[in-house]
């Protein structure tokens, strides 16, 4: 416990160091930040794959009966955490690391000139580098390809099989509802959502919106900060966690929700139990739960007619020029629309999920090599025409639009979705808990829902892997019936069908 | 060289970690941030005092005439380091760590109920510590007493026979000139020191302050920041140097002055030769030098009249209201004003030094067991009357006021007014460098001075102790006269004697 502490500690400096040089370091420290970022790496990787701990766990093991259930996970994910990151031979790491760095530099740079072209060669080691680790980890962890094993990093005990299914589905549903969707006759207006706010009013309305959810930032005993970044994130655990947002003048709603989801993020971080702090059980479960609970608070509440409803005449007192003759339902129609397009970021609630899916295709195809990196562009651009309807004019609005694969982060994607579905499934046992909650909501008070969250999934910590947490929380296996019930309960009043 | 580098990193990461505890950190992260300091603190110390580090200092050592001037130098600091460090024992190391934040906790509650007693025990208690250390250091260091172990730690080298044979000279003109000074009849109207100035508009001098000393916290070269804290601080090396101020609005010179101290060490740290980044002579030379750098600019270039003459004319045109009424005449007079004044770092440029013989004196008598702790206040307020003629009311405004002491920083204080006395022979020499500088001062233009500072001490980093340093560029043996003669030729023309 003293080792995984001084980990734990130790990853909250460099939280803090990250945070930094993404919100207020000068820009010349550049270079001196990967020095100190990398040299705090170094110690952990080292702490992380000290052989003493082997021995220390092999003694626990050889004496399970002594531990209680909390103590047998902490061994377990102990176990876990050191045969992975001992088996990677430090070269390996050490050149993954390195070649991090360069890939996401061409990465921006091939964005820029939307030429994939020119980033098809460091992205084709890059996937070497990964393949070279995930054979690796496949024997560690026990899993049936290498690409379960990437998927394992982010998603425990998760499969591409079991992905494949939970996808088809949702792909099912999700083209299903947005063919009802098109074949209404009413559309919402997109106008509300390009209406000017000055920023100073914005950052007003943050506050109100941190005061709503409960992410402290002001009192004496606040545990959280908001800054401003281009691309909004989440830091930190338990007493600092810091959040970040961006401020367009004409794109109100991406502050609010951009708040809203990573206080969803930022909530989870500082709900995980205070006893376990910097046990192994004392952090969140997975990216997958991570993200379900930033989409609970941004899509389910942030995004209902009651939380709208509730805010939006308080907005107005801040700004009243911005939504002059609009009618809160216009803007929570238009808040709510769904317009298939090209980028995954700004997509909205229903056909988010069809972004993910196709790169969690395109990675399964990559892992099993049924596809080259330079076709890459044209199968990506074969999808987004096939499942979203939409012509890619060029590779940076297409293959390149996501920094996750310059970063070696093959796996990662499909957590986004399964987020959805994870928080589609605690909606529906949350409304069964709490079926008032969208009263209170309507009447500003968050706290029935953060409650629910807190003692259902905060309090969890890392229990359980993901889909063992889902069951204990909702009773069911994963499912995408709930998720897909929601959103069409919430579409059918804004089209109409 | 490796381990030399590391040490610095992770020094320099908790330098960030120090600066964002004072300036961004939510209130309930501290115990989290101890945590954090005293993880690196830990593996720092463990570094520092490798038994290897012995070996290869050793290695090295047996063969000096392998290695250049610059190469010896970083052997005698690493080894001093070294020895230093690794005579302390642990168990030392951590009590004492572990009753600096129990003092300071006590001091800051004593200073608040202006009341000795409540400190007492455990000043008494961290005396003993330091003096545990001081026999320890005294060894290894080979001074003549433990008091002049711990002058060392500040100012290499340099003791408390020296400092007494300094401090004797100084004092006496110190108050030779405050009697010149309160026998004049002209005594500067110190209205001009309160008048309101908005804080916005403090927020724009404070860039144009910096812009003047060439302190960049804007360009997409920067390397600096300002941010705001109770207590201005300079923090950092290189590429990555912070800086803080304080904004009142009735003591608008606060913020002036203050920029430019911190801006004054800020330029010192960035201006260290980049060839010798990580090696140990890569690092400021000592407290006293640091000091003398922020002193020269603060006082030498940002009090002298050229200064306020160039600049007080862009201060009136952001806010004419604050300064209606005033010759330029005037708020110089007020800026350089003599006042004896009981609170150290409230005093003006000529009773300064007087604040800080005092605390030596009784530093001295402290270590030689001249003076028990509870005498600690009558002997304080004695000495505040003999050298200042000012009555001390109570302990809060007396032996209490400042932080040095529960932190066990004794020997530092000296620090201040030999940057005061070099800052003065630093200014002897160049006004023969460049005689032209009040010239350019007037007209704008800092980077004469800057210049000079660069190049004569600055660029020489860590190669020479303090007082060698002082040889080196001024070719003199540390001496009062410069500082002297420097106060009294500016009051001269202030009080016209």
């Amino acid at each position: 416990m003293a080792r995984s502490k001084e980990i734990f500690v130790l990853g909250s400096a460099g939280d803090i160091l990250y945070w930094d040089m993404e919100t207020k370091m000068p820009p010349a420290a550049q270079a001196m930040r990967g020095e100190q970022l990398s040299a705090l790496e170094l110690i952990i990787h080292k702490r992380l794959t000290d052989p003493e701990n082997d021995a220390l766990l092999k003694k626990c093991e050889g004496d399970l009966n002594a531990f209680d259930q909390l103590q047998k996970r902490n061994l377990h994910l102990l176990r876990k955490s050191y045969d992975e990151n001992s088996k990677i031979p430090d070269k390996l790491v050490t050149e993954t690391a390195i070649h991090q760095s360069k890939c996401n530099a061409v990465w921006k740079k091939a964005k820029a000139a939307r030429d994939f072209k020119m980033f098809q060669d460091d992205l084709a080691k890059m996937i070497d580098l990964r393949e070279q680790a995930a054979e690796i980890l496949m024997k560690v962890k026990g899993t049936k390809t290498p690409y379960d094993a990437l998927l394992d990093q982010f998603e425990p005990n998760m499969t591409a099989a079991r992905i494949d299914e939970v996808f088809a589905e949702l792909r099912q549903g999700l083209i299903k509802l947005i063919e009802k969707v098109e074949s209404c006759d009413r559309r919402p207006d997109m106008s509300p959502m390009s209406r000017k706010v000055p920023v100073e009013v914005q950052k007003k309305i943050s506050l109100d919106v941190m005061n709503f959810i409960k992410f402290d930032t002001t009192s004496d005993k606040a545990a959280g900060r908001l800054d401003e970044t281009e691309h909004p994130f989440t830091t930190g655990k338990y007493d600092d966690v810091r959040i970040t947002t961006h401020y367009y003048e004409d794109r109100f709603f991406s502050n609010v929700f951009s708040v809203m989801h990573e206080g969803g993020h930022a909530l989870y971080d500082q709900g995980i139990p205070r006893e376990w702090m910097f046990q192994p059980i004392g952090t969140p479960c997975s990216y997958g739960i991570h993200e379900s609970q930033s989409r609970f608070v941004e899509n389910i509440v942030g995004r209902s007619p009651e939380f709208l409803s509730y805010a939006l005449p308080k907005f107005r007192k801040y700004s009243p020029r911005s939504f002059k003759g609009l009618k809160n339902r216009d803007i929570i129609a238009a808040a709510n629309a769904v317009v298939p397009s090209k980028i995954r970021i700004e997509a909205d609630e229903v056909t988010y999920a069809l972004h993910i899916i196709i790169r969690f295709e395109i990675e399964k195809m990559i892992f099993s090599h049924k596809v080259t990196v330079d076709e890459l562009p044209q199968v990506w651009n074969q999808k987004y025409s096939d499942y979203l309807g939409v012509k890619v004019e060029h590779d940076g609005e297409g293959v390149l639009q996501d920094t996750h694969w310059s970063g070696g982060s093959f796996g990662y994607f499909p957590s986004y979705a399964l987020g959805n579905i994870y928080s589609g499934m605690f909606l529906d046992k949350m409304q069964k808990d709490v079926p008032q909650w969208r009263r209170s909501v309507r009447g500003g008070d968050f706290s029935p829902v953060l409650g629910w969250l807190r003692t259902n999934v905060h309090a969890k910590g890392d229990l359980y892997d993901p889909a063992d947490l889902v069951k204990v929380v909702t009773g069911k296996e994963v499912t995408v019936a709930p998720f897909l019930k929601y959103l069409d309960r919430k579409m059918s009043k804004i089209y109409g069908f």
